[in-house]
């Protein structure tokens, strides 16, 4: 489904070179001030083309709120958003339509829509679609207002001089992978379910679900498999949970603990790469040389921590609204 | 929600030292020939107590089928697995109650349940309930013939002679991490949807569903962020969708794609460490030092292979299920 | 799917015939003071052989908290519910196995199921499974203290005389069908979605999935479709919405309005009548007169009040939780 | 949720006299021929201002596809159809905003919503909402070739000959209830589930998410609750399950057993009614005489047919596709 969340529901539609990307956001409480400038700076921040190694297509990415939103105020309804795809050059797919792009998903798209798939641009399965995430991202941080969340690239080919990694690739001429963190502040302790609904597994699952993610690490995370366990356990030191060292990355059981949130994404090259590449070619059935064409990232990850945002926001705000009313239940 | 899938629907429930831990399977297809023997393998797989470094407890974790098998097929309605809990010793957990043990969540789920949870061993929160996913697991497996599932611990502490890792937990006293790879053959091109309920989404859901996990990576996973695309992109060999290389560790999209499905999850070290820490005590308020009572794993990431199969399956059978629906619908 | 809500979420599972049949409830608060005691009273309206009319089938029907309760109170963890099969005389359908009884679930079991439907006393279709129902509706009674929740029988066999309406069945030694109705008081204004999840939507979902249910309708019902508007419109008193009729039954838009919530049932006479009746010989393939065997209520309708009443208070403290949390975000 | 169904799934937003209406389908194959134009037959049917009775409010209807078509065929990709609203007079409501309208959600909204819904012209409760529904029926028709499903209305204010209701409401300038019944023809046995997902739950769960339905019921219907149960059970005279009668109306167990399925709606008189009514105003506190202004329909029953056959085939779908793959399963 293209669904995520349970009280906070968002549902994410569109192509790339199609009429439009959007989402309808179900849940929103009522009376949360919002116009689309509220936006607005989430939505550049995901933009290409405002800095080196991001793709040169320029959308105005203007979100048009179709329902939803009345007098600047949530009226509880969904709320629809829309983005029209006005800058789109189809003809750079259809050229090299004969070759199904390694690392995308045009072979399996095929494969699986029986090749009624709309394969310009990656279609359904570009990363413009993140466009309505990143929207809804803007939304759910402003339903919690104590809460800072705050993600930033971390490594670029491995190197944390991010100028330097990003020089590697164009020196190169080829597209590179990184490392993305996201630090939440904030929030409440309780949030997330034992096993199936844990903060972990919702914040994974909402993670992967961005394009060209190859991991997903908590805290130590990779780090915890080398480690003793008096080495990693966090010490509790007071009654509100505060932990001395935080190698569980804010969750224990699955249930937001009080401390700081820290979880880390890998990102894996942008698969179309400028470089020459030898590849399956559909028509003549052999493996021939061919190059992408088409506008595209040199390191999307430079473009990851806004939409990595929005989606811990998207996944957080849901936990969020269903504690508030487990904990007053309690409470009563 | 205690319950994860679609089409294949697995609820869990129970707690460690309670009546029972047990599991509710929805959406099994009938006819299948289903016995209590055929869940003992894997059931006996995830026992403690069978090899060095893991829990002397031992259970009988004998599968009682409450309902939905009939004449030993399954009837199409909700199958219940029961297992009892026979061998508890929850005085343990009553001596040291005035410990919210490290790594545990004893200190969150007294936050979020209000003191009403059931602390005995780590209650609902306890891996003991494992068993349940287990049994569906085993289930999940016979409904996919063709798919072979099989995940092995392939460090411990660092150290890829497993001997070698556990020895050194076992000198030091102490529990210690590892890392599980899961390998996963024979699965067909096109299960999982693009975004929200991609295979990795939904694997990654699942995995971190189960406790102690602090990492999943998919493929080349972390390594990913290191890379240049000509690097990391698995050329397409034929018309099938082979690649030469598996970086995408089959799943490219959101999309399985016909390879071998590969991937990993970290391990943090069991917190029930039999070395004295430091933390805080409830009852003086002040940070104490003390010790871990209870019978526990030196390093869970060696019971956890057959616990990530069986994860593994319950979410792939859901796609699978679905997939074979959509497919047929395409092709009519 | 046999779940049903959404934040308090019930799974029902088991067979007439076969081992149990319970409940799982998922999203039960922590904190509810909560024993088998508790769930006796509606468990006991519930059971059959207590009045004229109904089977003499006995079942102990005591609910075995199987998970979810510690120390006489709900943890906050899914609440299994087991009630064991006692007194199942399950000869008495072997024998005429070869009749797929008139108004039964017999022959869709079988043709859904492929022959692997366990179809001893209806097997999953049976009424039986409403004792799990029961037990979850009196939680949620529970759950809901300032709302009272009444059913009762208004009608059997078009007599609102209800001796007179049972004797009529007696006289013609035949099953009698019956009207329910169930009235709610104290509900809060403001339950219920626009559209899908409206409040009546809700409740003849779970209405509609009580055995022998033909008809849901809510205040004026189906005489409303006789009626002009200016007739039927409840005119609004005051600003707390009290009206002065209440055609609407205390729904409006799909949303509570405070004002009594009035919906009745109609209940088809039991399938199960001790009749002769004429119909297909699966041996034969030929038409042939037959008897059913087994123990039968003559008029279901008369156990139907207890269970209405629990899928009522099931169905509304789902909207009861979901409500408060919304609620409290508006206000904030 | 403003969300319906499982695999074909549908999220509908929209106001009155907001921006647009429209429906996002989730689930629909890939691969089926869709146009604008196969849309506009049933849209066209939906439309006021066809016949006598029905509001003079005229809008274009016409179906932008804005995501999921691409030459000519679905792509498997969620599909989103919009409706802009250009015919809006919202001056009427904004001069008569002080009545919270009798029979209408204006008391309800205002109250659940904390004063932030839109009003004007019933806003996200109104019935031009049921426009994407319709559109959504048509698309769910087309993916059930060999299924028939045609509603008419069959009672206006209690009377059959339908010209004669219609007349009584002219007479009286008041406006009027009606029946509407739908008729399914074709539909496979098996489709539905057991107790919560049965066939009737989920046809009544989405017809009385349609605006003023008061009472749904099948087959027999209320006349079930007078009958004997030798009267009442419909006779399985072949192997297929082809019954003699059909009381039942297609449905046992909650299963469709092969069978004409047969259903029924009760509308109430709409709301707005021409005629001066007294009510609560809200400025002053005091009840007092006023008319509704804004163009209605007399009976809205006349226009419910197409919305009820779209809701059926929505609901039906959704079985549909989920028992096409259980059975093949069973079958493998």
């Amino acid at each position: 489904m293209n669904s995520f969340g349970r009280i906070f529901r968002v549902h994410i539609f569109g192509e790339s070179h199609g009429e439009s990307v959007g989402i309808v956001i179900d849940g929103c409480p009522a009376g949360l001030s919002l116009s689309e400038e509220d936006l607005l700076p989430d939505l550049e921040r995901r933009k290409g083309g405002k800095q080196k190694g991001t793709t040169p297509r320029q959308e105005a990415d203007y979100p048009f709120f179709k329902s939803g939103v009345f007098n600047g105020k949530t009226t509880g309804a969904p709320i629809t958003i829309l983005f029209e795809n006005n800058n789109t050059r189809s003809g750079d797919y259809e050229k090299q339509r004969s070759f199904p792009r390694p690392g995308h998903a045009d072979m399996v798209a095929h494969q699986k829509y029986g090749g009624n798939e709309d394969y310009r641009g990656g279609g359904h399965f570009s990363a413009r679609l993140t466009t309505g995430l990143v929207a809804a991202g803007a939304i759910a941080k402003k339903l919690m207002p104590g809460v800072n969340i705050a993600a930033a690239v971390t490594e670029i080919g491995g190197e944390t001089d991010l100028e330097k990694g990003l020089q590697k690739a164009i020196d190169a001429k080829d597209s590179i992978g990184g490392l993305v963190e996201c630090r939440v502040n904030g929030l409440p302790v309780g949030l997330g379910e034992p096993f199936f609904d844990s903060v972990e597994s919702q914040l994974a699952h909402i993670a992967f679900a961005i394009p060209a993610v190859k991991g997903v690490e908590f805290g130590s995370g990779f780090a915890a498999a080398k480690m003793f366990g008096t080495q990693h356990n966090d010490a509790i030191e007071n009654m509100e949970g505060k932990t001395r060292s935080n190698h569980a990355g804010g969750v224990v059981g699955g249930i937001s603990n009080g401390n700081e949130l820290v979880y880390r994404i890998a990102i894996k090259p942008t698969a179309s790469t400028p470089k020459e590449q030898s590849s399956l070619n559909w028509e003549t059935g052999q493996v021939e040389n061919f190059s992408v064409k088409g506008r595209h990232d040199l390191c999307v990850a430079l473009r990851a921590p806004v939409i990595l945002e929005a989606a811990t926001a998207v996944a957080l705000v849901d936990l969020y609204l269903l504690e508030q009313h487990s904990k007053r239940v309690v409470s009563s």
